[in-house]
């Protein structure tokens, strides 16, 4: 049941940027979506139309999406919370639009403004903007529990999900937002999810919030899940976890595919490469193990006294 | 086949203290392992009977097992390289004992300057001397690849449990030291060492030296692996990965288990409570997450403009 062959949506120079405190400039941006097109991703989330109010590093969206060097075969999304910026993302060809809501109430009144019934309604009408131009995902975000109201009931993100694909989205994200989640919770949704909906792309959302996003990704791969998100050197964050990781890490997640032997498709050297330039971008360190550690196969030479 | 309880060894005190450079006064270790008593753990693995040339920080092995006070249902263990380390430690009474040894002999060389036959020869000394008088494990470090001469065969460590279950010692534990195991080999070996010895206490020591660490940990549940070492914080580390994380954080791992309705024994509170007095004592952050984030259930005011 488990896939042979899994691929990545980098979500770096979205979901990591999005909460960096200092402005990343813009040809920096592109500058590492570029060198991520480089790396053999399926997909890159390079930005998000949404108000620049809200996510000031992320109010060169266009300029962005404009400029970065595409490369045949991948993906290049944007995140979209609303019509305004469909209309954005469309002017400048987006590949994909990356639809986000949230499965419970308090966190879409809190992040979006927008309760979940709200979002699916609104989502009706950027469907209907978007027409059959280009490819369309929702991301459901504390669909794994929400910080402000606690559980959400399996059943409760299931019924989104069959909402999501009534209304003719091709793929659906499940967003573990604050690392609530589990890896026993993870199989059973992803499982419950591919089994009502096998026609729709499916993807998880780790954060390593709490230091299962690996082990979560790993259930899922399990249950049959093929698509994950995650950002180089595990950027990201959450505003209601100071101080935790964010997402989980491309190039950790990539690494523990491929020492299981499950193909990514990646260039894992070129990821790690990328991964090192965020610290000198981004003025901080970044909680990646593989950047500091090496791959698995690294080798050191014997101390002296064993020679 | 995945056990509903599993029990935890904390390795703070012996793993996690080992590599640190700064001094840690002989009343602080009293102090920490007296409050992870009272968490519920299993077992403390409470320093080493190791030359204090090899690992100055643990010279202190006799006062520590001397000086702390024992709680009655909780093992306390010492990790023995020798016959003198045997010694030491029932002088004191120790629980456990846990005798090293590295499957690769490269690792043995520059680690205890004997090959893995030369480590198991001295066990079966090391076995009459202690007699009868207390537990006997073994640990295995280097069982899932080597940093010096890279993977190690699985039949070469299934040989080596086998001589380790001749000796008549009570229990292993499969050391990933420098975090080179993938989850599918960490359910392989231990499916295995489980198969052909169910009579052997089975620990698996992940590192997470590569962000692997929980993945493995959740990988071995799922064959039936029902005990774990770990480290508060996350602390540990190996000198073959230098910035690296290093054991898997003890309460990072309480904290999944329990997320999942597998029973610790412990209160995760008062682990989270002994981490955070981590810093103070030996200088620097940790990387455990749940002590930064907190637990999944935690939550959050909602925002003004949301309520």
């Amino acid at each position: 049941m488990s896939a042979q062959r899994v691929t990545i949506n980098d979500v770096t120079a979205r979901d990591g940027f999005q909460i960096e405190p200092t402005w990343i400039p813009t040809p920096d941006k592109i500058a590492l979506i570029d060198a991520l097109s480089a790396t053999g991703l399926a997909k890159i989330e390079a930005t998000s139309f949404t108000s620049p109010k809200a996510i000031p590093n992320l109010a060169d969206a266009g300029e962005v999406m404009s400029g970065i060097t595409r490369v045949s075969g991948i993906d290049y999304v944007a995140l979209i919370p609303n019509e305004k910026g469909v209309e954005r993302a469309l002017d400048v060809g987006t590949d994909e639009l990356n639809f986000v809501m949230s499965a419970s109430d308090s966190h879409g009144r809190a992040n979006l403004r927008m309760t979940a019934e709200q979002s699916l309604a609104r989502f009706a009408d950027m469907v209907d903007m978007a027409g059959h131009s280009t490819r369309l995902n929702a991301s459901i975000s504390t669909a794994f529990g929400c910080p402000f109201q606690g559980p959400v009931p399996a059943e409760r993100v299931l019924e989104i999900v069959a909402a999501i694909a009534d209304l003719g989205i091709d793929g659906v994200t499940l967003c573990d937002t604050t690392g609530m989640a589990n890896p026993l919770q993870v199989a059973a949704l992803c499982e419950a999810v591919g089994e009502r909906h096998p026609g729709l792309q499916l993807t998880l959302h780790p954060h390593d919030t709490r230091g299962m996003g690996l082990a979560n990704a790993l259930a899922a791969w399990q249950v049959g899940v093929m698509r994950f998100d995650a950002a180089l050197g595990g950027l990201g964050g959450c505003p209601y976890a100071p101080g935790a990781s964010g997402n989980i890490c491309t190039e950790d997640l990539v690494h523990m595919f491929e020492c299981m032997g499950i193909a990514t498709g990646c260039n894992l050297d070129r990821l790690i490469a990328a991964s090192a330039t965020l610290p000198a971008l981004i003025g901080h360190d970044t909680p990646g193990q593989v950047v500091k550690a090496g791959k698995a196969d690294r080798r050191y030479s014997l101390p002296e006294h064993a020679r």
